[in-house]
């Protein structure tokens, strides 16, 4: 009971938050939305800034959660790249509103919004698919190639990929696309002539 | 003197709707800003709509300039790929906080704000990228490879290469890497096996 009251209020914030925008949106409409009082409110998530940090905690935890996975995950680097990216783009499809709302606040005036540190989450896959590129580089996996610019190119392109869920209703492009992508990039060398 | 008055009016009213946001700004802080009076906005833009509506013309314009100059460019399909991207990765550049503003409008709530149609510059990218690949197979200059797959692949990367200037205050990639990128995958066949 108390339970679904905190999954409605979670629900009918993001919703107003992502029409209406963070400032515009006020606790008194949320709390309406979700037929609750703001004591309700209150007690589960403090303030407006408490209800979107949990909003912005399911988008973290997910990510967390695929970096462990990867972290634990046997195969072979390309099956390992893989189930990573792939995760992650189904990840963000599941919560996409969520991600729909770290966009407005990133891309847009910042709406007194608490601070939530998108920027590491797009440094780290960077960091992770160029770790990976090296490792099966290293041990013979793969051949040759710009580990950098091949991290930007495979991290660049599942980037609009994402960005397509994002904005449109029928996606013309997905995860099938995106592992096939990954499989001609880590067949094919690349230059290797990058200095340091 | 007028030009100036007009040219003013532009810079602050971006200003204030990248800080701010389009809804929050009103047409008095503009006039405020750019010392101004209210006739003077109206004579020039007719109101904020009107404001708004110009500082995207910059955008839309500079784009059909670079469509504009690929239709006419010489050189190899190569060439003439890196001009089209590297041009528009510049002007993206030149008005870094228009853009800025649309991303904030095409990701944020809409705001009030009249309708730019910013997929459609996205997806004529697309397009154009794909129908050159097309013809660089064609007449031998480029190895077979799955088109529409490759269009994605080097129109998504320099889409999140874009991303990079707007986010971060020093990039950590540019248009060089963006040209190595271009080059590395023109030289790189890929699976034809795509039906249609």
């Amino acid at each position: 009971m108390e339970e679904e009251a905190r999954q409605r209020l979670l629900r009918v914030a993001l919703k107003l938050f992502v029409e209406r925008g963070y400032a515009a949106t006020t606790v008194r409409e949320i709390v309406a939305g979700a037929g609750v009082t703001k004591p309700a409110l209150y007690y589960h998530f403090k303030n407006k800034e408490g209800l979107y940090l949990e909003i912005m905690n399911g988008i973290t935890t997910a990510f967390e959660q695929q970096v462990a996975e990867l972290g634990n995950s046997q195969g072979t680097i390309r099956e390992r790249l893989i189930h990573f990216l792939g995760g992650l783009l189904d990840g963000a499809r599941e919560q996409i509103d969520a991600v729909r709302l770290a966009y407005s606040i990133f891309f847009g005036p910042p709406q007194g919004a608490p601070f939530v540190d998108f920027e590491r989450i797009f440094d780290r896959i960077l960091e992770i698919v160029e770790a990976l590129l090296k490792e099966g580089m290293a041990c013979g996996q793969l051949p040759a190639c710009d580990s950098w610019l091949k991290a930007w190119v495979i991290v660049g392109t599942y980037n609009t990929i994402m960005e397509e869920q994002l904005c449109r209703k029928t996606p013309r492009i997905g995860k099938e696309a995106l592992i096939e992508i990954i499989i001609l990039q880590l067949e094919t060398p690349g230059s290797t002539e990058r200095k340091a």
